[in-house]
């Protein structure tokens, strides 16, 4: 399995805040965690509240954690909240599930790490953290 | 009250996972518990994604803590979720309501333990937690 | 990096509980995580106290945590007690630091996870650990 | 009370890496809070372990927390471990008290931020904070 490089991590990241401001959106904040889980790099753009690197870390560990992106989390939580509930509850407490947390797959379709985004609504964060996966040359997956 | 032996507790997962891969399930993960909601084992198959032993065990053990299958939590989270959070909040945060929490039971209808499956849908994951157990020779309910 | 494999893991449980009875030692338990520090296997022999799990996974959890067997994290318990405190309470209290977690590195010299092994003297533990490691075709790195 | 901006943060941890490079140290991690104790910007260099996010925001945290450079706090834990025993659990568990974590002041002396630095030895670690705060043009305090 290979991994996201903080090169790579620092493009997605540079490549999502760029995709943000051609759409005019509120100021991001972006998280690229590895396959396991556990932060490579993480930005938050100037006047974003403060808990922006928990919640964008949340989407992204939440996709993670159940291997699809984090729309299908949010999915599973309207029709199974108690699902939703206790994925939460034994995670620790480190998911958030909103669209937002996108699988990072490489040429062979393996997992290797996840981009999570918090700024804006979460479709719009979304659309900038698939763009910033594919800026760096790797595959997106939304949920 | 007789205990689930490390041997049973082997051949339960592996009898699981034959029973999914007999019915071309996704790739499955198999906690077995004791009657005091400690892990005895665990498997998680390749290629599954990471929180597969916290999900398992999470049914397991809210099958224990109530004395019931999980599928019957999950039908008192649809009726009274607010029942379903306090569980989960004085449990510590470690039950997952849904099914594929399955009892095990002696000869005499005593508690022994827990299997916890998660991998695919919450009823084709309890289909293969009842077969391990009765390939072990015991008892299953499933709620 | 490569990973572990479920059946890399049960070998390296089987070969780490056999080399326990062949020195005879007291039930061991032992634990395999991937290089995230997620449950790949785990295995309680008969007769051990119920927190085994969580002590074997965390040696393993604590060695993946800073890169070094957690021999290495005994020696800091006791040089700097404060360093291994503020560790384990940033970890969520998921490290045990004495010796017994051993990583699993490949042919390259890459950690590919860990092995936690509870239940005797923990260098007898340790033994263990590193005899599985090495029966599975891979390096251990006790620290 | 001014802030460090997302440039300033990045400024700070391209020249704490690059003080490491020229050192010769070990591969590092940099975290940067705002006052608040809140992330702005994290940087985990490749083949580093996966716990260095949390390392390197507790040591930051823990010199936000009081108002000295975490190299104080390594003094107290050593005079008075039952002082850091206690803030540790205070925070919620959130202090790593060894040197590395290093407050940033702006020119009229107030406490804008804090630096936090894991990878190679505490001491090393702090060298570099320091570079990089002096590089983005404020004042550095380690303690």
């Amino acid at each position: 399995m290979s991994n996201i490089t903080l090169a790579q991590a620092n493009t997605i990241i540079e490549a999502a805040f760029a995709k943000g401001a051609e759409m005019g959106l509120k100021p991001l904040s972006v998280a690229v965690l590895d396959s396991g889980g556990h932060l490579i790099a993480f930005q938050r753009s100037d006047n974003s509240s403060f808990l922006r690197h928990e919640i964008a870390s949340g989407k992204a560990y939440g996709a993670l954690a159940v291997g699809a992106g984090s729309r299908w989390l949010n999915a599973q939580a309207e029709t199974r909240p108690h699902f939703l509930e206790g994925l939460s509850s034994v995670s620790g407490g480190k998911i958030v599930a909103v669209p937002g947390g996108v699988l990072v797959k490489d040429k062979i379709g393996a997992i290797v790490g996840a981009v999570g985004i918090s700024g804006d609504t979460s479709d719009n964060d979304e659309i900038c953290g698939i763009h910033g996966i594919e800026a760096a040359g790797m595959t997106a997956d939304g949920g």
